[in-house]
């Protein structure tokens, strides 16, 4: 039998899909360099067929079946992926997680929500907020993004400063291994019962394993919300201002400081020429709210910001998460992408300045700009925008590329991290021994060989070309 | 040339011991059972010899001869685990960190500190609190512990519900790998690049490398401490204080419930009869700290707790890290342990009445107690103390060892983690597939195995017997 006829014996022929509408909507994620392929007539090739699981024993059959044909297995979860991990091969096996997206429960005294990994997470949110709680993850992509790909891709949510990264939050995590096995990892509260295999699924992006479910530990919805602004000269102030807030001990859900030309766009009328703007939601306990909001602006006044409309973050917080589509800007001949780093406080104001001047010295280059958007003690990240319009349409992708390689290589030259929280994908992955050096892509590869030794796992992904 | 000759060539005759007193000092370490076993005339045997390394290319050196010659290698950082970790074999290499125990550097702007793994936990808390920072990681244990110990067992400080555990707190990890390869996991304040492979080594228990080195993300030294206590009427109400506090939001630093037997013993004077007491410490921006006080305290009245004199509290502070030794208990004939476990908080009450239950049933047990030290959003962890006082010598062990499988085993029927912070040792190993499952304890044997082919890497310990 074929592995489409295996699949269809295994799963029934209702569950494996090889019409071509199915084939070429999941061909790819939502990486810029895919959608600018299509749109120049260079299309990701259609997978073998589209198989949609709806339990944890569909998957494991799928897995099975493919492993045991030596067939590549790339796994979808809503395609909102923008690194590149999901583009399909002619002979491929798509694994669409979308249909199993039931809430297995919601348990409001250990405060857990557990949901098949297909789960939207808008939807997710909603059924938990229903509840009076919050899975606290708040990503840009939300209402197109699944919650397992929050875990294969190592999300980070609007509020990450107070409620943490996805790591944070998630409580358990199920998967069906490479070897047809089903592994339940996270039973405690918290343990210390060897490593926590939690993170061989964490930002695994699909090479591991296939995510089944996940467990999230919730919060109380807050009591209040309180937002403020403030203006500062420049971004290396501005950064000061966020050090000196959560070195004190401040965490503020929401810290983000806008360079002078992502302020203009988002503070509107309210922009100030020269300034950089930063943005901060409190939300908590209504007493400590009242309270942080006054700690907070006396650490910002000292190191001379000036107070600024609060209405710029609620204008933040109103459109958020409203994005030009990628075939919007393409028919403008725009280039685009966001490209989110981090580094240590010391470094991050020349990682910024040294990103900054060499996306403009691309050619076409028309903006090089950034903010932060989640802090730490130890430092913060930076999320880059640039926008190039070349030409020449066949100069597109090479500018594209060059930009990327531009803001990684100044935040690595810079001693930072190249990625934050949109993963390795493709765009990545010849990048990725700038933070795990080379011995530590060895010990990963070691890994991925151990679990996945047929390597039918998302290859291509992940792991640099060898 | 032998091993010995092999290493002495290697590191130098001064870094290579093999006389008697430096072999018996490392044989084990402080677990329970190793003394009973030294006290009855049954001791561990010596390593064939004690490689003390003051660089990481002592360490490179040591692991190669050791895997070269297919020798184990058994790490031993200042040997305050108490799970069995540690027992030499006749041929085994003692690889003791205690000599590596510099301070690289402490950056009071990034607020990181980093030390060789062998540095001692409190020297290295003193360290940056000449600073005015600190790590906020205080084990019990922390005057006789290692930093890279702490890693290495995922440990947990007293003032873990708000500082975090050890693997909130650690920044990177540097290690020598089984096959020799010098890894340094950990480049950024966060990233999504993949799996987080400082997770291979949290918890590894000297079974998947060496940890040479460590950085910490600090904190600046709190600004107020205030502590206050309660009475509770039982475990069961106290318990639901501390999810109603955590759960609305309020993260105190310490937050400990001792049962009555417990109290009796913490509280002196001010213990109530029948009661359970609940001691709390606040700590951080003055301000915060006076309004945490304020709501908290509403919330445990609401729960019905009363007030008891912040004393109990004051009095814990100080004699915290106070405990007799094995050997003073031992010349009495007790057998003793604790057992941390954990659980969410619908099942913490079942697993703290069945775990007493099993443990007074068990012949000769004279106190079978516990209290919680580490709070979560999910649930909590519970401390068990057992003492039993065999009339025969040779019940000892068997009394100690059934007073351990009564705890894991009532925790585990409860659906509770069987291990909240200590480690897995020799002690649990055989429970391990009560937190992974079978399908879990699969998946990390094949990670040992891919990075430890020959096995070298402190065997016998944290996987469960074949």
């Amino acid at each position: 039998m074929t592995v489409l006829e295996q699949l269809t014996a295994a799963l029934g022929a209702d569950k494996v899909l090889t019409d071509e509408l199915s084939l070429q909507a999941r061909r790819h994620d939502y990486w810029f360099l895919s959608a600018l392929n299509d749109f120049q007539g260079r299309p990701a090739p259609n997978p073998l067929c589209v198989v949609r699981p709806i339990s944890v024993d569909d998957v494991v059959a799928t897995v099975n079946t493919c492993r045991e044909a030596g067939v590549a297995l790339i796994t979808f979860g809503l395609g909102s992926g923008v690194c590149g991990g999901v583009i399909a091969t002619p002979e491929s096996v798509l694994l669409d997680m979308s249909s199993m997206d039931r809430v297995r429960e919601i348990d409001p005294i250990n405060m857990l929500a557990s949901f098949e990994a297909g789960h939207n997470g808008a939807a997710a949110e909603e059924a938990v907020a229903a509840r009076g709680m919050t899975i606290g993850n708040f990503p840009q992509s939300i209402a197109m993004s699944s919650v397992g790909g929050w875990i294969a891709t190592r999300a980070s949510g609007q509020f990450s400063s107070v409620y943490g990264n996805i790591e944070d939050i998630v409580y358990s995590i199920e998967a069906v291994m490479p070897d047809g096995s089903v592994v339940n990892f996270g039973k405690a509260p918290r343990a210390s019962a060897g490593p926590d295999l939690r993170h061989l699924l964490l930002g695994s992006e699909g090479t591991m394993g296939v995510i089944t479910g996940v467990t999230f530990s919730l919060r109380r919805q807050a009591e209040k919300r309180l937002s403020q602004a403030f203006y500062a000269p420049d971004m290396i102030t501005g950064l000061e201002a966020q050090r000196q807030i959560v070195q004190q001990g401040w965490a503020v859900p929401v810290m983000r400081l806008y360079d002078e030309v992502e302020s203009v766009r988002h503070a509107g009328d309210h922009h100030r020429d020269g300034c950089a703007v930063l943005m901060l939601v409190h939300e908590g306990p209504a007493a400590r709210v009242d309270l942080e909001v006054v700690e907070v602006r006396r650490i910002a006044l000292e190191v001379e910001l000036e107070e600024a409309p609060a209405a710029i973050t609620e204008g933040w917080l109103e459109h958020r998460n409203d994005v030009p589509s990628w075939d919007e800007l393409l028919s403008q001949g725009y280039v685009v992408d966001t490209i989110e780093i981090s580094a240590p406080w010391t470094r991050i104001g020349d990682v910024y300045n040294d990103a900054v001047a060499a996306l403009k010295a691309i050619p076409h280059n028309l903006i090089g700009s950034a903010h932060s958007s989640h802090v730490y003690r130890s430092g913060i990240n930076l999320y880059f925008t640039f926008v190039a319009q070349p030409n020449e349409e066949k100069e597109m992708a090479a500018t594209y590329l060059a930009s990327w390689k531009a803001v990684l290589d100044a935040t690595a030259a810079n001693g930072g991290g190249v990625a934050h929280h949109h993963g390795i994908g493709r765009v990545r992955k010849n990048h990725l021994s700038e933070d795990l050096g080379d011995t530590g892509v060895a010990v990963l590869r070691a890994v991925k060989s151990a679990l996945d030794p047929a390597g039918i796992m998302n290859p291509g992904v992940l792991l640099p070309d060898a």
